[in-house]
């Protein structure tokens, strides 16, 4: 059926545009027996009022806007049910925006944030993102942000992350203490916190044991389009390299993938420990050791923390961040012979 | 900096808001001159156009809806990548909305649709969703709506789906090829036609074999929060069942790791198929037999009809879908041991 828009509805009722639009917001300048009238003829000729109308009237979208790199990592497509347990509570909708790891294309849809289609933005930014302007620009016209595990440490907004630098220190530690002697830190980006903090205390760790640190840090830009055969390189002429901590799920996987092509045996030649909530990870081959994130609730605690802010309540901000910590779960992929 | 509206903007310039809402859209009645002189204040100013006004004013939001039941599987992350390769090139902005199996959500989500926030829809619909009113109002109201894999029969829009038949039929066929004697399908619906018409493939292989076809599909509500104990329930009762076909990816985790828990042995006790995209089939333990779905090809397939009918042009439409063909991999799960 056909849509009727509202001076069409008016004409039908014989009524002024304004009566009706009144009738339809409830004013009480409008008869309780036109506003009846006006709302049977609106069901009956198939009138939907236009949101975009309404949204500047109201200044209300009754929607936020999630941005985040990609959802083929489960990290995200768990974080994206914790926020959507939250949102559907509140009755609102989520707008899911993919940045795809390319800052022009986050810069793009930020700007489009600022023009009222959302009332909140949730963000994990790009391994690319190196500044915030873009961000700030919508804190300093009140709109507001919060971001979970990718954060920018220049921007003053609340923050839900977990405890990167321990568990970077954590996930050297388990492998040195299983014997490896020169092991690598897979990052994705020298720029994002979340690399650097677990780097940090993946570096921390080495330092504590007295090992050298030079090239331990090894970096697959998250756009390179051959990051699979890159690591099948680096694999494949690894040397003396006997472990490998993962800061990524993607990574993990192709670490896997080059290993299993190679017929290098995990963990007999390589150990491998990797960041992620892969429900996989049991049944890959050898099972995974993972430092496994609270991806969901991350996403709900960020976004209890978006409505109260939207709410125009205060949630006691400070400029530390919500930490919630993850859990380190061991499986052979770590584990010695007589271990396993 | 705070933002600047038009009411502002004019008296900054003592210029009437008409003069200066032309001059911003170029109109020929203004002078270039004035045009000059609004524009620059605009910028310094930090004027934005609000985007629902000029939405109203162009009917154009430069947005694409994609609805589709969950991110966590494979296939539909994969679909997004595709759709976004095309959106990307016509600088439109993509909105996913995340159903998660629920109908009320994903009508709401559609009547969302309705009211100008998007200029075409995508969607995969529920595996609750039974029938299409709410997507014919749609279709109705002439907008453009295109389906991708999960699809309804009963409405004529175009649609991009795999060879979901002959697909069932092969998973059958290459389990009974391996030996099995007793094999079943799960199934996370009987209304989808994706499930309906691989459940019949697969009926249509054991009865080509005379083989009897009485509780062979075993149906998993999607919505259902115990998969899990149910799986293992029925694998840990399966009796002479030797083979699984899993028509979603989900399912066959499920099945891999109930199998792990109870320590029954795939391939030797149990062979298993999956229609699936997972990345990490090679190196599941053991690497998983796949129907693997051309996931990406369906999403940009189904996002380049879905342009051609924003732009107003015919792309041939008939009632018969787009079919882009899966291909099966074997890998370790469905061979024997002299085949392993």
């Amino acid at each position: 059926m056909r849509k009727t828009n509202i001076k069409e509805l008016a004409k039908i009722l014989n009524f002024s545009v304004a009566t009706v639009s009144k009738a339809l917001r409830d004013s009480h300048e409008i008869s309780e027996q036109t506003k009846k009238k006006v709302l049977e003829a609106a069901k009956e000729f198939n009138y939907t009022p236009n949101p975009y109308a309404s949204s500047l009237r109201r200044k209300r979208s009754k929607t936020i806007a999630v941005i985040l790199p990609e959802v083929a990592d489960n990290f995200f497509s768990l974080a994206i049910n914790g926020i959507q347990s939250i949102a559907e509570k509140k009755g609102y909708h989520v707008l899911i925006y993919l940045s795809h790891e390319n800052f022009v294309i986050e810069q793009s849809f930020v700007e489009d944030c600022r023009s009222g289609r959302v009332d909140g933005l949730l963000i994990s930014v790009t391994s690319e993102t190196q500044n915030g302007a873009h961000i700030q620009k919508l804190l300093d016209e009140k709109l507001p942000v919060v971001f979970f595990d990718r954060e920018l440490e220049s921007i003053a907004a609340p923050k839900v992350i977990t405890n990167d630098y321990e568990c970077g220190f954590n996930s050297a530690r388990l492998l040195l203490e299983r014997g490896c002697q020169n092991i690598r830190f897979f990052s994705v980006s020298s720029d994002l916190a979340i690399c650097s903090k677990r780097a940090e205390g993946f570096l921390a760790a080495l330092a504590e044991a007295g090992l050298p640190n030079e090239n331990a840090i090894c970096y697959f830009s998250a756009n390179d389009t051959h990051t699979h055969e890159h690591i099948k390189e680096v694999i494949a002429n690894r040397g003396t390299v006997d472990g490998i901590v993962a800061s990524v799920e993607r990574l993990a996987i192709q670490t896997y993938l080059a290993c299993h092509e190679l017929g290098v045996q995990i963990p007999d030649e390589l150990k491998v420990v990797a960041f992620s909530t892969v429900e996989t990870a049991p049944i890959l081959n050898p099972s995974l050791t993972t430092i496994t994130q609270p991806a969901f609730e991350i996403g709900k605690n960020a976004a209890d923390i978006l409505f109260t802010l939207m709410e125009g309540k205060d949630y006691g901000y400070t400029k530390k961040p919500v930490i919630i910590p993850s859990v380190l779960v061991e499986r052979k992929s770590t584990q010695n012979k007589t271990g396993a």
